[in-house]
């Protein structure tokens, strides 16, 4: 087989025109799971796939499979792709470099004429951004069956809509399109993604070996105190539920936000009852996110969330439910030797790094074989409108992607 | 003239009837302004207004006039009254009770036969509450000439509908009721009211002469920061909107809310963009809601709010923008000393007090001499279905109102 190359240009055309689905005016996308949008990206996505002769599919749980039928199909396949929804303010690259890399590796392996040895399957899992439905990476977590589908499907949007529901129209708006059964076995995964970071930005290097995930705690914090009149009510007879959110935030942003040099701590959603100007709130709710790429740490700043919440609620009540708990998750070495090989044959400037955000290939990692190649964003901004990847870290991403998947045979579990 | 005496019974059976308009099942009352429940409040009140042989007129801004007419016509009138619209999960006794307690007192000097020296006018003014048109106190605003009638009728409820259209609704609902210009000369101005605070059920009080209604500052609070994703942006390269509000308002609250023993400050709305749990928030918006009784606090507060603002937003940035300000306004001193002299007659347990909360008499005292007469409210609890006034106390602050309004001439401007 000679060494085939990607379309360098179609790649970037198509990344631009699924921008084009949902575009923000500050020229970013909004495109979250299981909207209208979505479904217009998938109709484009397999249109490109058809055209190339891939076969579309789902599972019940919305993933999107894209698969180039290989010589043998009893043999578990390589899957490779990411995602196709966005934040709410997103960016043109996040889950979509992932996807439309993986499509144009498989685009350019069947333009080679003979079938691979095994299936190659693109896939776009469903609602990774957790945005509309929270948690996120839902369709990743039925596929690896981390999460029963139907507890993901129960989950409701702010506006009362289930994802049941949604996955329900998102099926029924493509009704030629064959449901497979979701968890089928695999012979490795490989997810491309930018890095939302700036270590390759500040070394200089075109392509990310991931190592790892690091890990993450989630928590809602439920605060109640009591209503009363703002005008009336003696500062030491309330129970201001804003009051003490400022205490316990205070203090978590100092002790758990300042824990260590690689912590990630935020509180993004917060939520005030009954939210007037001249009542004094009953009740906050927020979230809290935590991130670490050690286990010990990722436990101690865990511990100190407890405290902090139990510590400065009163004389308000404070519930802490944890959420999501993920260990610092390490990927397959020998597929991370394979891409580092890859990259170093086309002398693209590559270097081993951290994941701090979640994806998919970290409930992939519990299935089969798995890896990740990063690529540069500027300035390391992700979830904002602002996201920009350089066309040519585009193609170099999309080219180790291609020379692991096209070698693949060479890698035996 | 023999001393009258009101009818307890007859005023309590008039609060708990009038309360039985827009019920709510927990209890409490859902009367809105200018909904069809306040007409119908309308309805009942000019009925027995006309059996105690009151003449009923409205102004153009909806409020309602019952007037008793005296002997000389052209004498500026004594009026009396309060408010009969309600929080949407209002209680049974904030408003009506000063309106009743009026018309109580109306009836009994015109059952007396002899007709007073000047009119008597008991009023219910449009809108106290404020919380379908926002701000409130929009009736008793129009006849003090502080703001004008277009830009009252110019405010839309969360529906869309306008006050304008509303109050020309309620006004064709009574086609005979004579209409009258707003703003007519008074000789002084007289409300009853529950206190909507625990000083006088504490001291076991029975009527407050209130003092003085405390001074008000509101400002909407912008914090700009800058959106990043939670699980990648390093903690020493964010400026996490969250994070400062934390800072912002743990300061505020300490040295603003710990000033003195009788400033009232509140956060009561706060709004978070995205408001996504994996984004690092980049705007924070905040109302801030301060009351004090003395002018300088009120103005030492105000800058302590710029300062801490100024000080604790970095590395954002923050907009303090001013909203209301009002200064705190005393009461006529002779008035209070008519209302605590008939008190004491009457052996009526009574106490100067201080009025946290605003009212139509806080307008009315730049128009004419003005006073209240405050009664308990069990545990200070208003603006809520579990609002409650003991029968006794209804009557006692409706007694001393009866005598000073009986005994209004020998009240000199």
């Amino acid at each position: 087989m000679t060494v085939p190359d990607i379309n360098e240009e179609r790649l970037w055309d198509r990344l631009i025109q699924l921008a084009e689905i949902d575009a923000t005016p500050g020229g970013g996308v909004d495109r979250q799971a299981l909207t209208d949008g979505e479904a217009e990206a998938w109709r484009l996505v397999i249109g490109w796939a058809a055209e190339a002769g891939l076969e579309a599919s789902a599972d019940r749980a919305a993933n999107l499979f894209l698969t180039l039928p290989g010589r043998d199909r009893t043999l578990p396949p390589l899957m490779i792709g990411s995602h196709l929804d966005t934040q709410p303010t997103g960016g043109r690259f996040d889950g979509a470099f992932g996807v439309l890399a993986a499509l144009e590796v498989a685009t350019v392996i069947a333009g080679q004429g003979a079938a691979p040895e095994r299936d190659l399957v693109v896939v776009a899992w469903m609602n990774e951004e957790g945005s509309r439905f929270a948690p996120g990476m839902m369709g990743s977590n039925v596929f690896a069956g981390l999460r029963p589908l139907e507890e993901i499907r129960a989950v409701v949007d702010t506006k009362g809509i289930s994802a049941g529901a949604e996955i329900d129209r998102l099926l029924s708006a493509f009704p030629d399109l064959p449901v497979r059964d979701s968890g089928f076995a695999l012979h490795a995964y490989v997810e491309p993604h930018i890095e939302q970071h700036v270590l390759l930005e500040q070394a200089g290097k075109a392509v990310g070996i991931v190592t790892a995930i690091q890990g993450k705690k989630t928590w809602e914090i439920v605060i109640a105190g009591e209503k009363g009149h703002a005008g009336t009510l003696a500062m030491n007879r309330r129970r201001d539920a804003v009051a003490a959110f400022s205490r316990i935030s205070t203090a978590l942003y100092t002790c758990v936000g300042g824990y260590d040099d690689v912590v990630k701590f935020t509180i993004g959603r917060v939520g005030v009852e009954p939210n007037a100007p001249s009542v004094v709130a009953d009740a906050v709710r927020f979230r809290i996110d935590l991130r670490h790429p050690e286990m010990t740490a990722l436990e101690a700043c865990g511990e100190l969330v407890q405290e902090i919440c139990a510590r400065e609620a009163a004389p308000c009540k404070v519930k802490v439910i944890p959420l999501v708990s993920t260990a610092p998750t390490p990927f397959d070495e020998r597929l991370r030797d394979m891409l580092a090989a890859a990259a170093a044959a086309r002398a693209i400037p590559a270097m081993p790094v951290l994941s701090y955000a979640g994806h998919d290939a970290l409930q992939m990692a519990g299935v089969c074989p798995s890896a990740m190649i990063f690529i540069p964003c500027r300035d390391g901004i992700s979830h904002s409108e602002t996201e920009w990847a350089e066309p040519a870290h585009v193609a170099a991403g999309a080219r180790v992607l291609l020379d692991v998947a096209a070698g693949i045979e060479s890698f035996v579990r």
